[in-house]
């Protein structure tokens, strides 16, 4: 019976072998890089026709298509990520993350911005400086609910 | 003498007197209110021309100016923020940091997106299911050396 | 300037001089007594016009109103606490947390119960073989995005 | 010489082979799905006649039911769990746990709600803005001894 | 208005000018040592009646006794607690705890023993080897609930 | 070679097979149900006679008797246990820890109770109100050297 | 009332204005320079006598002998020390602590070197290749009790 | 290929079927108990001379030699040792840790004792009112550099 | 498929068994021993042309030289490294962490020295005194953005 | 009575109203700005003519010498700085932590770079690409005694 870890490990065979990079894998099933990535790490569920596209593009056993449709048990180390790529991202978090909640209600009132009906993208931008990686994220404004 | 903690009270008691929300404040001094927000909380520098427009337009002391324009110290807590404005991100970051490798790694080589030379913002986007929080970063991209 | 902290000072003192119960304090204001208690700690944000009516019930300052409204900052210790009464439920997540989760995919899907559109109370239930604390939670259903 | 941990991987092969959801299991064997699934996790121990039933049901080998019924050892992560659906509910007990603990003591007196003598049952609950998930918990209330 | 800690520094000001045990402070309110130490140390709550004849008996402030009689707030040091004849007893807890549980269930069955209705004593015990530190600890059986 | 690991494994399935309760295995090797639990479970080390004696009633291989009476290597998970079980008595700890402190002070001078010339025993005491677990334990008062 | 902080910090000053040595206070009252410094610090209890001799001696408040012959409460910060001097006998015990250990119960039997009855030195012993510091700790033993 | 953790259990199967001691291995390769330990564990490094003669006392294979004499890592649980024996040296670091530092300063200067250029003994010493265990550690005092 | 611990190993023993020094290898191969050390210990990637002069030095397998060149993920311990020589680069950072920050805003401005633009050396210096290690890190200046 | 902090604020604000950078500071008092900036504040100790010329130079209260002189107590947070000008060192030691290692045992032998007889300096290198922060460390090496 496979799990989600399994199938992540089909994956990475798979697009090696086939020379694939997520973004063609992305292109060929329909979705974004962000989430075509995830969710073949098992932090996210493919819709199931989704599911289905990808294991016939990387011609994985067919009941890896069911696997990756069930919802992820999303765990990941608390605390702090050491390798510096992560890192910037959660030193982004700590440094700015007081401002991104003022702005958040300033602009919409006693809220946030969820996490859940969210989705990001990672772009190259060319730059005379050095081209610059850009990352953009939107999510839902969920207001507090008083009663 | 002032420090970077005292300035900050200084400015939050100026900005509910003269209310002012952080994106006039931003404009008028031609800063962005996510870095506008951020300097004035202590946890960026202001160019020292822009510190003096800010004194103006708030109304400070003048020596607070200078004190604006120091290299800040940037403290944050270790570990887990709790409030969920904040949280939500950094639960982002824990999701799809991975995420966030992988593809700069795929678009730009061994390397990572830069913390310092780095921009951010924050818009609302209307939507008929529910405005949508919008957040753009931008950072250089760094390579790694090989010596 | 008074912040949240002092607010909660007063109302203290205000409840046990006037001898009021959260029960009627929150009947006298037409909120919950959850939300009613909560806000007044300073973790929820009052309707503005449910803080003014809390002002005059309790002869508060009359600035505190704004106060009462404003965002709060939610810092709560991560980790574990330590009275027991307040251990108990952290320890009823720990035991039923996968359980909860379980649940909630097969009733409704890829998703989680929101923790900021939500509500919450708490009654007495009578038992013979001793009363009850029932809590009832209630929270939208927000489903994961694909993208 | 099967574990929990041997019985609950059995079950989770034997309710997909099955076809059958949590609830269903729960209603063939006559308990809430929330003990069912629990103690099918290996933490709550089942009667040992609903043990057995379980084992009928399921198709699990005889010596299941006793492991079934022995005494769990409930071992959590201590500290902050990650996936969100199980985070929501620990953000709840951090931002509402004084709040449960002042109005458990305002109905009940200086005492706590048992974790032990304790049921939860989760429903979904139709609602035209976007259906919500209802937790319900009891349990008993302890006063504690003076003496 | 005084609260708890304010009571304790009160109670060990009168103790010491009294040149009063605590043992003999319990005798004379009928209450046990371990209870009595622990309220003045704001970890319990007295009755009423008895914060009122504690207040008489140390000649506190009248309105002490409302304070020794509210639902205190059991904050403790997670984790390690450093000083020896403290952390003794957390060894044995982390020596000993599998064994209590064993125990437990083989007397009782699938339960604790409870911490809120929970009496301790502490007595001398000579021996010719040197004497002994007895403690006694007392708590209802409780049982899990499967429903 | 077998090692405190293994014999516990292999003490579990003989106690299983032969239907044994702790204190039926304590009773025939003279030995307290606390200390025999702790032992078996590698947390103390038998006298070499009794680790003998512990081989015969329940048909272990010869060379068990040595490593029962090996000093073990006591590791147990430091900060806190999740158990509800072991829990409570690490809550007691932390409510009474000040308060055992202060007795044992009081009592006997400035100095601690061993936790190594000690012994502890679990009792059921029968009561209308529900039946209560007694635990007792005793230990060396240890006085600090001044020097 | 003073306490132990208080008596502290009147010492080190007394200390400083006569300019004496911790070796030479410690041979004024008797008693070894670990010990007293320990003691001043808070950390031990003088004996009564003892504690008045250092009153005289450093011109104390007659009411600092009392304060210095209460138990102390033992607080020291877990995990790890960062200055220096102390982190490398920190270190010492985490790379030697399974080898005293071991060695502890080749010479002894299954027990511990007791930190309660307990003295310790330090001496300068002169060396052509660098001075060595030189510290010795003595312990009763404590053989672990079977019961 | 073999690694230090390899070797360890070989010397540790070759001392029970020997019956050796430490004290007797030591004696027999000319190093101390404490040294010769530490190193069979893995946490130092033997001379190259002194690991070939440990393989043959021991009659280990022959490249134990070399593997015995690489440079280790010393790797152990930071914070805080469980078990009672270990501990207490921790404990008696945490209480006397700034005792010894004072000591160190007074008689030495601004500095630390090595712990690399270092060398510890345990020895038994008979007294009537129980043996102890003394502990005897040297470290090269090192003078901090100002420059 | 091999992944970068594979490779580790397969480097590890090669060296042993070619008897190669790392600077040996580094030479070989025209890179840094630093750089050499790290890359092989799977912290950073080679360029594709260096994995293949090392996969020839060094008789890897072919398929070694693309794993060699992929980007690592750099996975280290958070908190405290035990082993005292790397622990003493943690204490230097520890102690003189601001002194490198003050030292660095003085002569660049509000900015940080790259750790991904970065190189280093480890040097021996003779001493009449005992040789020295020398360390050179040199990192490209990033200064924070103003926007 | 000045301590330690008292004198590093009174150095800050000396400091700020001459106008000298710590690199003036440093050469009019003949030492290194690395350690001057350190024993400024007070993480380490001035040789005492050293302090006396400090004093002249900042124009100190006269008392400021010998404090300036004292051993320092080293208190840095342990685990993760965020500051990110410190965070990039900590993360070197991180990712080349074990390559330092390997180095220096190459190159030395079995032992360690001392943080105590050490010195480090901070220097700027123009470089047409950007200029680059360069830090030079050295330190004596210290062999591992074995004995």
């Amino acid at each position: 019976m496979l799990d989600k870890e399994d199938v992540t490990v089909l994956i990475l065979a798979a697009k090696k072998k086939l020379g694939l990079k997520w973004e063609e894998i992305a292109e060929k099933i329909g979705m974004s890089p962000v989430f075509t990535h995830s969710a073949c790490m098992g932090m996210n569920a493919f819709p199931l026709a989704k599911a289905e596209e990808l294991v016939a593009v990387l011609g994985l056993p067919a009941e890896a298509a069911e696997v990756l449709a069930e919802s992820p048990n999303k765990v990941f180390d608390y605390t702090v990520p050491t390798d510096p790529c992560i890192y910037r991202f959660y030193e982004i978090v700590g440094v700015y993350g007081p401002t991104l909640k003022a702005l958040i209600h300033e602009k919409f009132g006693d809220g946030i911005m969820s996490a859940i009906d969210f989705d990001m993208s990672v772009t190259r931008v060319p730059s005379p400086k050095g081209d610059r990686v850009k990352v953009e994220m939107s999510g839902k404004y969920l207001q507090y609910n008083a009663w």
